[in-house]
C-alpha cells in the first residue's frame, strides 16, 4: 500500500512563485505567516498527512461509517485521528484569531487542505463542513451565537454541517420545505428532512452544530423565503456545555459508489415535538449567506479533485515504476522494462501530471486573490482581487473535479487488469472522485454560474481583463520557449472568441448559451491551465539559463510543453463546441429520448 | 428498478440500411437467415435480454460470485437464467449448424450480443468466453477435439474459457511460464498459475473447457515457445461425459471495483500430480489460435462497451424524465419541469446517445464485413472486407469501450447526488464498463495494434481507401444537411493529415508515433463515427423528404448534427496532438515523475 507523500517541492514552487507568496505574506493581518512559520507548517502537515491520514484512507474506505441505532460509529482509527488533528491545533489554521485561530492566509491553509484531501478525502469533510459553519456564524451570527459556538467550532471539539438537500430539493433550493416555527422566545423549532448531509452524525465530536436552511411561516415562495437556523445536536447549558439531546436524529446513511469513510446523513429534524435552533442573521437571507459558505465550499471541492488526482498519480506512477512487463518500443528483444518506459503509460502519466499542476496553481492563485481581496489596503485592489477569485472559483471546483475523475480512470487505467482489483487502491480514488462533479454544485451548476454571473452579467469585464493579462504574460514565451508561446496564443484566441459569442447571445438566446457552458468552462480551464503552466516554464527556463542545475526545471518546462501539445491544442474545437449552442440538442423532441 | 428495453428500433435500422442487412442475408451461407427469422431473433432477444437477464444484473452486482472449497456459487439467479439461456438456443445462434449451431451471420448475432451485454454484463461474459473456445477449436482443434468438445460448447452445457495471464505475463504474453510436459500417449501435464480467468470456476454447467496457453520442455524463449492446450475441469469419459476430476482448481477469485457476477478466477493447474491436457493444432503456434479467438473477443468487448453505454443511457432518460427540478432556463417563475428540458441535461444525454449511435453502427458494419470476409463468393470482395474489419476491430474494441466509460459516468452525473447513491444503479454501470477499456488488450494495445499492424505495415493502404469512401458520403451530404458535410470533411481532412504522419514517421520515430496512437485511436473512432451517423442522416433527411413522418428521422438528422457539433470539432485538434508524438513525455527523465 503506497502511502501519500506530500510534492511540497511543487506546492512550495506555487505558492512563492506563482501566488506570489511572499506579496501575501506582506499583507496586512499576514505578519505572523513569515517564510519560516510557513515552511514549518507544510512540513508537519506533510508528516501528518502522510503518516497519520493516508494509511487510514484504505480503511475508511473498506470499514466505511456505520448507522446504529440513529448513532454513527465512523471507520476504525477516524476518531483518534480527528482527535490529533484537533490536538494539533491544525482545524483553526486559517480562522480568526478573535476566536481562537491562527490567522494565517487562505493561500497557507490551501495548500494544507489540499494534503488533507489527497491523503485521506472522507476524513478531510468533516473539518471542510465545519469550516462552513464557521463561516456561516462570521458573516452572519450574532455576538451570542459567535460566542456560543465560534471557539468549539474553530478548535474543532464540534464539527458543523450544511443541511440544504431534501428530496425534492437538490439543485433547486426554491423547493425547500422544511419549516421553522417561532417559539416566542426567540428559539425556533424545526421541521424537515434534510437529506445528504456529510458528517451529520458521527462519534468524533462532543457535539455538532447543524445550519439548516428553513422557512418561517409566511415567508414568501421560492429562494426568497429560507432563512438560516443553527441547531445543535445538544443543547447548550448554561455554561455553554452540550446538555440536553435535541430533536435531530440520524434516520439513515447513504450506500455511496465511494467516500464511504464519511458518513452521509438523513436527518430528521423536529419528529419528536421539534429541534430547537435560532436564526442565523436576517429572516428571508438564508440562501445569501449559504452561498457566501458555498463558495468556500466549491472552492474546497476542487482541492479535493486536486487531490483525488494527486493521490491516484502518486500511486499509478509507484505500479509504472515498479511493473516490469515487455521491451522497450523499438528496441526488439531487449531487456524487460518498467512500464513506464512505454510511450502510452507516460502518456496517461504525463496527462495525469500536467492537470494536476494546473489545477494546483488555479487554485493556488485564486486562494491568494482571495487574501488579496480580504487585505489588500486599497480597495481597487481589494476589488480586482474578488472578481478574479470568484471568476475562477467556478473553474477550481469544475474544471479540477472534472479533471479529477478523468485523472482517477487514467490511474486504473496506468495498473491494467491490476488497476479493476479493489486491493490494488487506484479504484478507490475513481470511486472517491466521482462525487466531487456533483455536491456543492454540479459541473453544470458551476458552469452556469461562469456564464450567467461572472461573465455575461458584467459583459465579459473580468475575464477579458484576464484575457489581456494571459496576453502579456504569453508575450514574454519566446527563444525556447516560442512554440509554447504559438500554443498558447491560438488558445488565448479561442477563449476570446467564446467569450464573445456568450456575451453577444446570452440575453437572446440563453438555452444556446446554457446548453454548452460546460464545453466553455472546460475551454476555460484549459486555456488557464495552460497560462499558469506557461509561467511556471518561463522561470523555470530563466533558472535553467542561469545555470541552476536543479532537474524540477526542465521537467516544469517538459510539463507545460506536454499539456500545450495535448490540452491547449483542443481549445479552438471547444470553441467551435461553444459556438454550435443548441444545435442537435433543442431541436430534438423530448419523446425522442 | 429500470430494466433494459432492447432499442430495437434503431438496431434494425443499423442492420438493414447501414450495414446492408439484406445484402448479408443473400451471402451463401446466410439462407436461413431471412427477414422473417431475424426479426424473430431480434424479438424474443429483446424480451429475454428484457425480462430475463437484466432482473439479475443488479442482484449479479450486490450478490457477486462467491468461492468456497475451490468452488464458486453463482449470483442468485444466474445459474437458472443460463440453463433458459441454453435451453432456448441462445448459445449456438451463430456457430457451424455442423456441431448445432444455427449458423446466423455475424451480424445478427453481434445484435443479439449487444443485448445479453446491456442487460447483463458480468452473465454476458459466460458464452462470450464459451464463443472464445469454440473458435480455438474450430481453427485449431483435432476431429478428435472438436468431437469431444464443440457440440457441448456450442449447445452451451459446457462453457469455455482463456487462459493466458500469469502474475507476471499480463500485456507480455512472451512472459507466459505455465509448462506442459508430455506423457507420452498425447496427453501432456500442465503445470502453472493463471489469473484473471474470467468463469473460471462456476456452477451453471457440468464442465468447463479451459484453453490454456503453456509452453513444451525445450520451446524457444518469448512468444514463438507458446503452445496452446485444452483442458477440460473435467477429464471425458469413453462416453464423452464429464469423470475424473482434473488437476485445476480454482484458488481464489477477485475481489473488483465492477463486474462482481462474474467470478474471475485464479486457477492451480498442476498441484496434484498436473492437469491432462491435449495440444491443440501445432506445438509453439498458440499465440496464433490465441489471436484469433482475440479478435472476436475483442470485438465483443466493444459490445460490452456499447452495452454499458446504451444501458446507462436508458437510465439516465428515465430519471430525466421523472426528476422534475427547476424552472425552465430563461423562463422566470415558470413551472417546475423535468430535468430533461435542462439544456446541460439535454446535453449530457445527446452526448451519450449520439456516442452509442455512432458505436452500434461502426460495430454493426465491421460485423457485416466479417460476414462478408468469410462468404463472399469473391476473393477480392473477401479481403477488401477482412482488411476493413481489421482496421476497424481497434476502434470497435477501443474508441466504443473508452466511450463507454466516459458515458456510463455522464450517467452518474445526470443523477446528480442520487448517481453517487449504489441503490440507484447507475454506478454500478460505471464500475462495470471500467473494465471494459482493459481486458482482452488495453486501449494502448488496441492502438499500438492499429497504427502498427493495421496502419503502418501496409502504409495506411486500407485506412486510405476508406478516407476516399468516407469523402464520397461526405459529398452527398447537401442541401439542408451541407452543415454536416462540411463538419465531416474537415474531420476527414485532420484524418488523413494524422495518418500520413504516422506512416512518414512510424520507422523513424517509433516512440514518438506509440506516444499519440491512443489520441490517434480517439480521432479514428470520432471520424469513422461521424461517416456513420452521417450516412444515417442522409438517410433520415431522404425519408422525411420523401414524406415519411416518422419522428424517428428528425431524430437522427439532430443526433448526428449533435455529434458533429461536439464530436467532429474535436478532430483538427486531435491531429494535433497525434503530430506532436514524444512531445514533453519523452524528454522528461524517469526520476521526475
Amino acid at each position: 500500500m503506497s502511502e501519500y507523500v506530500a510534492p511540497l517541492r511543487d506546492i512550495r514552487f506555487v505558492m512563492q512563485e506563482l501566488a506570489d507568496g511572499a506579496g501575501i505574506g506582506a499583507l496586512p493581518g499576514c505578519e505572523e505567516a513569515t517564510p519560516d512559520v510557513v515552511d514549518a507548517v507544510l512540513e508537519e502537515a506533510a508528516r501528518f498527512a502522510g503518516e497519520v491520514l493516508s494509511p487510514l484512507n484504505r480503511i475508511g474506505d473498506t470499514q466505511g461509517a456505520r448507522w446504529h441505532d440513529r448513532s454513527v460509529t465512523t471507520s476504525p482509527g477516524f476518531k483518534e485521528a480527528y482527535r490529533q488533528f484537533v490536538d494539533n491545533g491544525w482545524n483553526g489554521l486559517g480562522c480568526d484569531p478573535q476566536f481562537g485561530g491562527q490567522g494565517l492566509p487562505h493561500l497557507v491553509s490551501t495548500a494544507v487542505s489540499e494534503m488533507w484531501k489527497a491523503a485521506n478525502h472522507a476524513f478531510s469533510l468533516c473539518p471542510m463542513l465545519t469550516q462552513g459553519a464557521i463561516e456561516a456564524l462570521m458573516i452572519a451570527g450574532s455576538d451570542a451565537q459567535k460566542a456560543a459556538y465560534l471557539p468549539k467550532l474553530v478548535s474543532g471539539e464540534w464539527t458543523g454541517t450544511m443541511n440544504l438537500t431534501e428530496p425534492s430539493a437538490g439543485s433547486d433550493l426554491a423547493a425547500v420545505r422544511t419549516r421553522a416555527e417561532p417559539v416566542g422566545d426567540g428559539t425556533f423549532r424545526v421541521f424537515g428532512q434534510k437529506i445528504f448531509i456529510t458528517y451529520g452524525e458521527h462519534d468524533m465530536a462532543d457535539n455538532i452544530v447543524h445550519l439548516v436552511l428553513a422557512r418561517t411561516p409566511g415567508a414568501p415562495e421560492g429562494v426568497k423565503g429560507i432563512s438560516l437556523f443553527v441547531v445543535p445536536k445538544f443543547l447548550l447549558a448554561a455554561d455553554g456545555s452540550p446538555a440536553e439531546r435535541n430533536d435531530v436524529y440520524c434516520v439513515s446513511i447513504e450506500h455511496k459508489l465511494g467516500i464511504h469513510g464519511s458518513p452521509t446523513a438523513v436527518l430528521a429534524f423536529g419528529d419528536h415535538g421539534g429541534a430547537i435552533g435560532t436564526l442565523v442573521g436576517e429572516e428571508n437571507r438564508g440562501l445569501e449567506y449559504m452561498f457566501i459558505m458555498m463558495n468556500a465550499a466549491r472552492f474546497n471541492v476542487g482541492l479535493e479533485g486536486l487531490g483525488d488526482a494527486e493521490r491516484a498519480y502518486q500511486r499509478a506512477v509507484v505500479y509504472a515504476r515498479e511493473r516490469v512487463q515487455g521491451t522497450e518500443v523499438g528496441v526488439r528483444g531487449g531487456p524487460k522494462v518498467p512500464i513506464l518506459r512505454h510511450p502510452d503509460v507516460r502518456r496517461m502519466l504525463m496527462s495525469m501530471r500536467a492537470r494536476i499542476e494546473a489545477m494546483r496553481a488555479i487554485a493556488y492563485v485564486t486562494a491568494a486573490a482571495q487574501d488579496r481581496a480580504h487585505r489588500e489596503p486599497d480597495a481597487a485592489a481589494r476589488s480586482k482581487a474578488q472578481a478574479f477569485a470568484e471568476l475562477m472559483i467556478p473553474i477550481v471546483k469544475g474544471w479540477s473535479t472534472e479533471n479529477a475523475v478523468d485523472i482517477a480512470s487514467l490511474g486504473v487505467q496506468v495498473h491494467g487488469g491490476m488497476g479493476f482489483i479493489e486491493e490494488t487502491g487506484a479504484a478507490q480514488h475513481l470511486r472517491d472522485a466521482r462525487i466531487t462533479t456533483i455536491y456543492e454544485g454540479t459541473t453544470a451548476i458551476q458552469a452556469n454560474d461562469l456564464i450567467g454571473r461572472k461573465i455575461a452579467r458584467e459583459q465579459g469585464a473580468t475575464i477579458r481583463s484576464l484575457i489581456a493579462e494571459m496576453r502579456g504574460d504569453v508575450a514574454r514565451l519566446n527563444g525556447s520557449l516560442a512554440d509554447l508561446g504559438a500554443r498558447q496564443a491560438v488558445a488565448v484566441d479561442a477563449l476570446e472568441r467564446a467569450v464573445s459569442w456568450i456575451v453577444e447571445r446570452f440575453s437572446g438566446d440563453p438555452k444556446g448559451v446554457h446548453a454548452t457552458a460546460v464545453p466553455f468552462l472546460h475551454l476555460f480551464g484549459i486555456v488557464a491551465g495552460g497560462w499558469q503552466l506557461g509561467r511556471a516554464a518561463a522561470i523555470a527556463q530563466a533558472r535553467s539559463d542561469a545555470g541552476d542545475g536543479d532537474p524540477f526545471w526542465p521537467a516544469k518546462i517538459a510539463t507545460a510543453r506536454f499539456f500545450a501539445a495535448h490540452f491547449l491544442t483542443q481549445a479552438p474545437g471547444l470553441a467551435d463546441v461553444v459556438a454550435a449552442g443548441g444545435t442537435g440538442l433543442l431541436e430534438i423532441a423530448d419523446e425522442a429520448f
